[in-house]
């Protein structure tokens, strides 16, 4: 933030308010800073770029139809791009915590573009010394309101981080355990169900379903980007496009698709996207499904790794960091954990956005700042640690062929073989016994006198897999 | 259940169990019955006719394959088709909650199909009257195991609800909102946002708003249907189709869609259909976003519909009962509020399941029964609520038009149609002082000498919708 | 349900309705029937039994106070108590799922007893031959309404089915637990954190934590009890005791108290009572904290008993069934994974209730029935699962000694022993180097030269626990 | 964070790593920074200033008990005295999402306290000039581990946090509705359930009801402190104090206890609090709780302050600030709808805890450091959310008593009244004749020929409060 300890005065509607000097925001912005002391969190920059992105297209489409005079829209426009690259950040001040449809974030966004467009124009950001400003609401809100704005921006910003970020991490996973599988599929070992022996399998088998429930993850969330195309501009504060010209709607929507490559369009019905946020929810519970199962598979990596002497360690992470301040050598299995909390917070996050959800009420939805954040944090933590899942766990995790196999051949379930010659209850027989006199199959069955080449045969892992 | 107090010995491998005598199941069913008195629920009848069809098909695949016995697979045929058609639901005792992966719950099903075969084969369902008998294991759950079998008749019957019971229902809600929309087009009322007055609209506007909603909701649990498609049969205990006849997983699955009408086919990935419960999760998330809207849908209608003296009152409700025990002629929104507590349930619900879904571990997840149990549950509860707010509720709402104009005309923000020609801050200012002075915004307008005909026309509600 | 082909008609405000002849209910409980056909569930028999003994206390004390005439009331009370009994349980026949604050439920009370009171009076349950009748509201509903019996009666079941089924089996889990933590106290065996090797510790020590947690669960539980005992009776429709004795609350509490040995009382605040649902909120957050806790004891015994040959086997659990339909001699945790499905549900089952909990608005909740079911399913199922995990499975559970013993001579992590002697810096390269190289600690420092009586002592196991 | 491009060379158990020249952290800090890029977001103050007061005690202690030589102790103390004073906050650079026991948290005050101190001694943070060392692991973390430093660091910064700032504001808001409660006690307004005419109350009633609520919080939230109080220092690694001095455990919890004057105490059980994370679970529950009433109140709040000419409006919020970005002079309950978003990510970090807890696996949790992240987050958000609502909301609530008065006088609950005298059904009649022909009560009573003195009285709002 901005420090100061200078202030000029504004004036709005509630009356005075004292504004730091160096300040491009204004008074509506410097109300809700004072009000919402909360977390010290703010919108993220994908957000604040996107806002910059439709108050440019805005203003550009506005001074087309007639409706803003050139030189205002040109310096509305200069001062919106500089919003989108960055160059204001610092004076977006209101905490992600705020009041509910996210006036004062559209607020801050309009300040700082019209005070800075207003000094583009050769005015001041203190506006007791201008004849003439650049008009936050008149000017760079025209034919807008938050309510159409704001889940625009959060549309755009959801949009870009999830294809620029996260659907190529989650291809980079599939990918990697896809390698994983192929390297791993000469290796036998046994499966376990209810954690407990099972018919053996190969290694890579048990890879290639990761990588088969994580292509599932990357078509689902690719095809909750399709929603979120939707962006109701122009459908102002409820629907109904009051103060718009009738062009502007789709030259908007338009113009934002050129700007960021997007095919962004129009709402199938403007009045329930102004209702709802259905697409971010629905994004939201895309993601806390592949939390669900990179729950599942890290959990499973850390089972299989479990060791190195004391667990089941048929395959061997690697070491990314001492593991224990007490316990010397100890290394443990650190970007799994992360990964599983990182997790625990996207399914806290999903239940956040649910609630925020279904507290919408009547024409609008006023939990979106909340939202915004939850999703956009969300996305950005899980794009990290799947990287970073990737790049320092995945690609260098090790098989241990020897430790597989002597499992595998410590397995009762190699009696399952028997079954179809034997019949169900016989081979139950054969291996509770095994169990119960704490004997290798092999030995039950020679004892019982039922060895032969062809029973050998039925038990030998090589031919289950 | 079949009451009984007579018994029959049978025997497994845990040794001598008593069975009700007249139980078609047998001793793996008596245990988990005596193991798993927990709540007292069973699977419901869609997920029993769909265990009755694989075992049907299974028989009939394994027969043409040429490992099952005509005699055999006949009688094993005609028994699942009763289990099909419901003749021995009364033998399905096993609870909800039982061991992980439902074995119990297919043993069930083997017990009772493998008895009642051998009865028609001449047999009795006391084994130890018989020299031949068919085997629950050996012969009807040729080819399976509960890993792939499970999984498989959940989808199947997921899909029957959803595509003959839900869908349907989801169906008529969309299209009855929609009448109403078009029957409310020419009704103008208030727009309101944080429930505070805003410009003006049609309240069959508002109402196309929730139509557009649960459209697409429709397509949203459509397009889970899809996955579900995927049944694992052939894929056996862990993805490794042993014991299997290789032409096997195809025929099954396709004598299984000639029975069902469906398309089901074999999964992308076997090992990954194992070892997670993907679609059913995922459907159910799609259930919880239609439960996070239908909320918002019905608590804007019973807000809407409240009074009749002493709230909105926009709407009317039918009446469907007396509402109130000791204040007599209350009536209540009740049909809204039961949407609503079957809303919080399957928000409950998906929680139950995402949880389950997590706790996959290794080849398969063992929480099955309870994902199986839940998710069928809350496509009926939600069928059945959904068909009821159509036809109980919302076919039968009237709008109250004098009371929504009234509303309408007494709202502040009518003050918005002065913005584009007075400017933002002139407006706040007539529309601050009408609220704090209590005065109507054409009395401060005259005050202020500010009133015109081209004013008038300027918040005139019927020019702004 | 009471089966029936033949009708009587009623007559209330909204007009005549058929009720099935033989049916002690009225017409409006008639019409919640008709209403509400969603998932075939009532509210259970704990509930029933408090609306009885409610009943029973209110005509009582509105005969004692001189409100109701002493022969309406003597047969109000007898009803009342055979519906306690049980005797009128087919007569209930409300879904869960009805309108929102439980006022069908209440009626369906109302009207059975005022039908019955009406025959033990010499009159008929149909009123066409009736010259006086004992009416549902003016007699048996006098001086109550839905909105404080309901929470009432849901409050009054819940306690009971705590104190009676629930605390005693928590009690058995602890008290079991602790059993073994003594058997096994003698046990050595290897700690593991993040599954790695870790220090070395006592079997019994690793149970002591496990009954630590259950006993600290049982105060909790416990505590969720108190606010339990507060039953807004009186508080009436909104919190105001209009159309109420003045003694009426106090002594129709005491009355309650009498009845069932419970210390009921008036709340805080009736007010705050009213408007909200928190103690079952409250306890229903209490046993989701349970079965958080017991999805991570269950887990862990599991993974412990996980095997018989391909996995830890530091414990084996009780046979119960057989645990696979395909691989024959396979068993399973079944007790234990049915208790993580039943915990599953649970955390499903608050959020359910949190969700309810938020939705109240002004001066009552009204998703009432869903929370009453909702809660009085999971201490029912929560009690049948804890009880079962005792009796089928703790008490069974053996500990493998020769396992434990070399998995904890396995355990690089015994090295910690060598921290204080040699630091931690070169301690951790000996671990690193036997894990790295594959050799034993003793292998290691015999290499570097290292070894010594000392040195032997310090990483000895017994030692260090 | 402290920039650099300047670095120096550390070695651990892994290999050389680079460190900034200036940091104050080493080797395995800077693995942690490096490795866990996801979130930026760092462990809070409150939390840091625990692990100083941990580490300057277990110096202490360890000096007392003869384990650490004095001069290097006291260096420690005096290090670990400036972390808790915030002197070296920049140098804590691990990122939330971390490995799962806080090991790398842990370390980073070890390694910032080691380096300090040798500093302090006379050394350098470059080892490499340095013949002797205060090393962070042999001398800093002596007798600790993470698994029990960095639980006690979370419960010491919970308490704090919970005693200094949310219990207060949570009694400031008791206070000030209660205030609100006694001001508008002589208020009649009339009641709503299912938000429909129901008896008349007092406006002070209504807000009895909320303070009483929050009063019942304040308790619940106050009594999930004690169980924070339990720190498992000594426990160490897994429960068994290895490598520690058997004075040493109560010791250094005496020793906390005098610096931070709350009375930590030693766990009932050392290997549950080890296995678990129960008691700050337990304390995001009560959180929860708090939100989900929160979320009534202010939804209550919303409700009647609703307008001010399109809603309830019997009741005025404070203006804070101009509510939209379009319609002018609209003042929004900004407050309001901020404290409810923060109430859903309160209930998002429930299930993300919760979700954690159920993680945990044999000897430890290792969801640590995202249980202690978002536990003191949510205190921290939570206690601001309640302050700023007191101060910026609550105090300012204006009555609008002359609305109150005529919503009651129209309401046809009244009709209640008549019920005594009149008898359910009669009454019924005549408020659904009212109802249907839109007429007033006193219209149809006098129609009906019903009216007279009495039931005037009877039907008198001021009688039925």
């Amino acid at each position: 933030m901005i420090p100061s300890n200078q202030f000029r005065k504004e004036k709005d509607t509630l009356g005075e308010i004292h504004v730091p000097s160096n300040a491009y925001y204004g008074s509506q912005t410097r109300r809700a800073f004072e009000n919402f002391q909360i977390s010290g969190r703010k919108l993220p920059r994908s957000f604040i770029k996107a806002q910059g992105i439709i108050k440019a297209s805005a203003a550009l489409v506005n001074m087309e139809v007639g409706k803003l005079p050139q030189n205002i829209a040109q310096a509305i426009i200069t001062a919106a791009e500089e919003v989108t690259k960055g160059q204001w950040d610092d004076h977006f001040v209101v905490d992600v915590y705020q009041a509910g449809a996210g006036t004062s974030q559209n607020m801050n966004a309009n300040e700082i573009i019209a005070n800075r467009a207003t000094e583009l124009l050769g005015g001041s950001i203190d506006h007791s010394l201008n004849t003439f400003r650049v008009h936050p609401n008149d000017h760079v809100n025209m034919a807008q309101s938050t309510n159409d704005t704001f889940p625009a921006a959060l549309n755009m910003a959801a949009v870009e981080n999830i294809n620029q970020r996260l659907l190529p991490a989650i291809s980079d996973l599939q990918q990697e355990l896809q390698n994983k599988s192929n390297q791993f599929m000469h290796i036998l070992k046994t499966g376990r169900t209810h954690l407990h022996d099972a018919v053996p399998m190969r290694l890579g088998q048990e890879f290639s379903g990761y990588a088969g429930t994580i292509e599932s993850m990357y078509a689902q969330i690719e095809a909750t980007v399709d929603p979120l195309y939707e962006i109701g501009l122009g459908g102002n504060a409820i629907g109904t496009p009051i103060n718009t010209h009738p062009d502007y709607p789709q030259k908007v929507i338009l113009e934002i698709s050129n700007r960021t490559n997007y095919p962004f369009r129009s709402p199938a019905n403007l009045f329930s996207f102004m209702q709802n946020r259905n697409a971010p929810i629905r994004t939201m519970m895309a993601l806390k499904e592949l939390a669900v199962h990179l729950i599942k598979i890290t959990s499973d990596l850390r089972l299989l790794s479990s060791g190195p002497r004391t667990g089941l360690a048929e395959i061997t992470l690697p070491s990314v960091q001492p593991g224990s301040t007490i316990m010397p050598g100890k290394v443990n299995p650190a970007i799994l954990e992360m990964v599983h909390m990182v997790c625990c917070q996207i399914i806290g996050y999903e239940a956040a956005i649910a609630t925020a959800g279904m507290s919408a009420q009547l024409e609008i939805n006023v939990m979106m700042p909340l939202i915004a954040y939850t999703l956009l944090d969300a996305i950005d933590i899980l794009a990290n640690a799947v990287s970073t899942l990737v790049t320092k766990c995945i690609t260098g995790i090790q098989a241990n062929e020897e430790v597989c196999k002597n499992w595998m051949e410590a397995s009762l379930a190699l009696v399952t073989g028997l079954s179809p010659s034997m019949g169900y209850d016989l081979t139950a027989q054969i291996g509770m016994q095994a169990d119960v006199e704490n004997k290798t199959l092999n030995q039950v069955l020679q004892e019982l006198g039922l060895m032969s080449d062809e029973v050998k045969k039925a038990i030998d892992p090589n031919r289950m897999v």
